[in-house]
């Protein structure tokens, strides 16, 4: 037998773009994938002889290089069943093989009403990614497929089978076996293989991969190659040394400005404001002094060496900034100026220019177009966006955007009651990038959950390998700007038809554990709720209402939207919610407090009731909803810190319904305090599942 | 041939409970549905007889009442494809036949990759409804299915084909014909008919529909049959009067109370607060005054009749108030006590008399549990939860729940600045039930939108009826709290066990023009915002934002999730916002505004944006997102009040990005002036994707 080498290489040289159906499922053979029993011949006596060796009844194809969709093409005669229906066919097909250059296929026929695909395709950003989903004639009118990037693990294959709508009929249905998972497991993990070892393989579809007696086998398959690309031998840019961005001793802001509200005073405002502890230098050439720092003329004349510089400068301005900072033995350089390749052709060749400075020079950068970055640990942040004292906390941001380190962060500061310990601003990414970051972060003990928000991957495969690390012990939550649906639209493969950038990104972050989010707003809800409380355990919640269509609404909001449950709860729990509450009303989650309420007081009520279901074994988080009028009467609120207090292992929200005003006081107390609120009911319910995820990836 | 009447009156007195496929087929011919050429045969040589005017291949069953799911009980043997074949099918199949009491049925064989599913199912509430989906093996396992509540129309059909998953394979894919639409309205309307024509119809499976040709053919059907139950001889209550609710000339309030705090006190409060122009009397065995009001002794001594009375007596006392009212001449009547049905048996007995009290008397009744009902335009409420003025608008509410009349309402009062027309709390629904309370708003001139809580449909068809009619000149918005996705777990048909709850609540809806919402806040957010502003004349949004993520992430929004798209705006208007902006920025919609607010100020490059875009012929709706902080400048708010009354025809909502001290001042000017704001950037968006909804049911 030829060697799967062999066979691509003799492809390659006849100068075919696809390998023949026969020579593809060679190759899937040869990675341990069932295909279909057949016989490749020459003339009619060879074809009799086939399908009696095979048995009958058998299929005939056209079999040859560069053909695809031959249902389509009348290439294919089905269900023959005797000789004579074999000569039949033939007669059919032999003309059609030979302009196509091909030879007659003699198959066996296998049944089965479930038609599966899978395939493998080259993504630009991920490399080769495996795919699998609902064949035959579904393929493309359902989309239901999934994708993983390779190498899979045994759990990303499982996962990614269970992840299809249609995951049902893998069981067994309707008198049919049960798919056997662990042989479609094995395939997927191979086909994955095929694409790490065969650079030239662009794409594989199986379609349709037929179930039959609950094992599936290969039935048709196509190959598609490709030129290998060469590898670009990039200039290796340096790495490492972040820790001189998040932990300067010295600091030197280039373009510092005596003007207020210019970037280079802000800049000054913000370090001053922070409360940095290191030195801080300045430079404009004209010298003088801005807010009580003397200011020098030019970097050489800086009178010792610093870690950290923040470049403020016109773009053209920038490379030779570089080159003197790093002269001056700069390590680090934040670039704040815009006007590169985001703008223009003029800009790009800038950009080209700063990446050569920084490659020379061996510093390491962020940005250009950086809205800056902040570290609360150490009291810094080379943001020009005015800020003032940024909170400390223990939440962490990575933001390939202008928007959120700076008024979201205002947002944040003027209303939000949590603090951050690590935000930076990627810019154009021209050296920093997000795994890097990533892994900084993960290493870091000031940061206890990483928020992300990103438009593109630097380093794709780097992202997941990071991400898949640091997601075993931190949160990492990501929101993806600039979802588009569209796969590649005149593609070959099925495969490739279905790829879209999107599905894929989808299965890379779900293989890596990172907890995929749609809401810009969720960045500092999710946020605040984190820093304020322990992850939930699981996504067992308990609540508690003023009655009616809100335990309703927010049930079924939980059950069919949100991925969280709302179980029973212990009968001990049981029993005692309905010994606070009037006889009438029979008790259970989620909890109806207002007859408990009228019964014994609004306070009584809920501390009871809630403290009752964060006791409760079966619960994983609770979250109160108060009602707050004036004449319901409106609780002091310390009673909710203390039970925040007193069961720190579970997270506890609170929402309102009521007056405005009592809602707002309420957060102004409860939050600083550390018990997170929000103002519409669904909320709380929609961070828990947000949180639930993140729980879920870490106990993969 | 027989008669269908003859078919099922044939079969019931044979006591079956489903009929043969043959027969049910029969029915569906003659219904135009277009069935397999076959023929019922009693020998071999009748058989073979059969086969050969058919032609081979054909497909051999064994056709019995009260069977079902024949592949999997092997009652069939598909591919026979001559004589011979036959012969050994014939054997295989004709001691099974005899044991079912069957026969043999010769059926040509239908080809083809798309099998379909249709169905009928009668439904608890709505009655029959009708099926369509993807049939064969992925009937139960993608569950992708749609309902339509029977009769339907011409519409009806075509959408509920138009709304499942994989529509697409109903264009012409893979080589195969487009499926003939109006074929499969046509069997749709059909089915739907069968079930109205004959209640002994239960459940209609066609499954699978094979689509030949382009043309749909039923291959394989079952019919179930039920015992019609005989309809419940409801003894007739009083209908109409609605109007002695909303605009009662005198009230008497039953159970007035002395003491601050409770509920005859509190609806006093009320009543006054809202400045009621007509009569009030009060009625207390104690007598004497409250706030005012001289108190009689007993409904008996009222000096004259009364159009309403509020009852806020104990449940007990209820029935005989009821009595006494209406000897009195009351006409509408409300029953704030709860303690009836919703308890426990007692006061299901309760419920019975009280029942029994409406009947007798010919009142009409509110509740009995209900919230109370207001009336702005009237001045007047019933409510005994504490609410103060409610303020006038043009926006009505049915709710089944306490939640939204009181609480909610509060929340509303103190924050959300809109008014309401008219607010009914639906209680128990004994009498007054939420169609006739629909049909009342639709006709009210002061209610220019519904929304409506419901938890259950006490006259389902009639409310779909009503819907219907109202939904063509008024948006109807609906919260349905207590989804559940269960279907009948037992059920013999494929239709049966696919008809959950939800599923034909969500069809019947759509069918209504009624515009199913998920969230309990998008009852207040939306009924803002169409409160202030016209519907969106469709999904054509135009947004400004300052820069970067946030136009990603909306624009994301928008296209994946909400179903609104953000065109391209035209040629001037994209030229216009250009001329404003520096050189650097190229311009599109959406609007990235903050490098022209850089070069020409903040307030005159969103004006100027503003303007340019709600003049734009393609966008339909507008939504500025602010930044709002000290530093970058708070502009004056009054030229977007100018800008929304010079544009009077397009929606202009606003949210904001910074300091939330100057997002709450913008909101305290902007909204009683008639812009609504929203404090997260995606909430405008997401009231714009229910508003775009509204606006198409209207279109319909």
């Amino acid at each position: 037998m030829k060697s799967v080498e062999a066979i691509i290489e003799e492809a390659i040289l006849a100068g075919k773009t696809t390998i023949s159906e026969f020579d593809s499922k060679k190759i899937l053979e040869a990675y341990g994938i069932s295909i279909t029993h057949e016989i490749l011949t020459d003339d009619l006596a060879e074809a009799e002889a086939a399908a009696e060796q095979i048995g009958y009844p058998v299929v005939m194809k056209v079999c040859a290089a560069d053909v695809a969709h031959k249902t389509e093409q009348g290439l294919l005669e089905p269900g023959i069943k005797n000789a004579a229906e074999l000569k039949h066919a033939y007669n059919n097909l032999t003309t059609k093989a030979r302009e196509l250059g091909g030879r007659i296929l003699i198959q066996e026929m296998v049944k089965g009403p479930r038609e599966l695909v899978m395939g493998l395709t080259r993504d630009d950003q991920f490399g080769p990614c495996v795919m699998f989903g609902l064949g035959g004639i579904f393929t493309e009118a359902l989309g239901d497929v999934s994708f993983r990037v390779a190498p899979l693990t045994e759990q990303d294959a499982q996962e990614m089978c269970c992840e299809i709508n249609g995951h049902k009929i893998l069981e067994g249905v309707r008198g049919h076996e049960a798919v056997r998972m662990d042989l479609l497991s094995q395939y997927l993990k191979n086909l994955g293989q095929i694409g790490l070892d065969h650079p030239a393989v662009r794409e594989i579809d199986i379609n349709p991969l037929i179930v039959r007696d609950g094992q599936p086998v290969a039935v048709d398959a196509l190959i598609v190659l490709t030129e290998p690309k060469p590898k670009k031998s990039e200039a290796k840019l340096a790495t490492g040394g972040l820790e001189k961005f998040f932990e300067p001793q010295s600091v030197a802001v280039i373009g510092a400005s005596q003007t207020p509200h210019k970037a280079g005073n802000d800049v000054i405002q913000n370090i001053l404001a922070n409360e940095f502890a290191g030195k801080l230098f300045l430079v404009n050439p004209r010298g003088g002094e801005i807010l009580g720092h003397k200011v020098y003329k030019s970097i050489q004349d800086l009178p010792e060496s610093v870690d950290l510089a923040v470049i403020i400068l016109p773009a053209a301005a920038t490379p030779e900034a570089i080159r003197n900072c790093a002269a001056k033995g700069a390590k680090a350089i934040v670039l704040a100026a815009g006007g590169f390749a985001e703008v223009d052709d003029k800009g790009e060749r800038l950009q080209e220019e700063t990446l050569k400075a920084i490659r020379d020079s061996g510093v390491r950068a962020i940005g250009p177009n950086t809205s800056g970055h902040t570290s609360t640990p150490h009291n810094f942040t080379s943001s020009f966006f005015p800020l003032g004292k940024v909170p400390k906390g223990d939440v962490s941001y990575i933001a390939q955007t202008g928007n959120f380190a700076t008024h979201t962060m205002r947002y944040i500061m003027s209303w939000e009651h949590y603090g951050v310990a690590r935000v930076l601003g990627l810019g154009n990414k021209l050296d920093v990038e997000e795994s890097e970051v990533l892994e900084y972060y993960a290493q870091d003990p000031k940061t206890k959950a990483i928020f992300i928000y990103l438009e593109s991957f630097k380093k794709p495969r780097r992202f997941l390998e990071v991400a898949r690390k640091v997601t075993q012990s931190k949160p990492v939550i990501l929101l993806k700007g600039g979802a588009t649906a569209e796969g590649a639209s005149a593609a070959v493969a099925h495969t490739a038809a279905l790829a879209s950038n999107d599905r894929i990104i989808e299965g890379a972050l779900r293989q890596a554990g990172v907890v995929r989010i749609y809401t810009y707003s969720h960045l500092f809800l999710a946020a605040k709720a984190i820093s304020a409380m322990p992850l939930p355990k699981g996504n067992r919640i308990s609540f508690l209402a003023p009655s009616g269509a809100i335990l309703v609404c927010l049930t079924d909001l939980c059950h069919h939207r949100l991925g969280l449950s709302v179980p029973d709860v212990e009968e001990k729990t049981r029993q005692y919610l309905q010994d606070i509450s009037p006889p009438y009303i029979r008790m259970r989650n989620p909890v109806d407090i207002w007859p408990a309420a009228t019964a014994t007081g609004v306070e009584f009520a809920y501390r009871e009731g809630t403290e009752a279901v964060l006791k409760d074994d079966n619960i994983d988080a609770v979250v109160m909803i108060l009602m707050l009028t004036e004449e319901t009467g409106v609780p002091s609120m310390d009673f909710i810190v203390e039970l925040a207090e007193r069961y720190p292992e579970k997270p506890l929200y609170v929402t309102f319904s009521g007056q405005k005003k009592y809602m707002d006081a309420a957060k102004e107390y409860l939050e600083p305090r550390g018990v997170p609120t929000f103002p519409l009911i669904e909320q709380p319910f929609e961070v828990l599942s947000i949180l639930a995820r993140c729980r879920k990836a870490m106990d993969r």
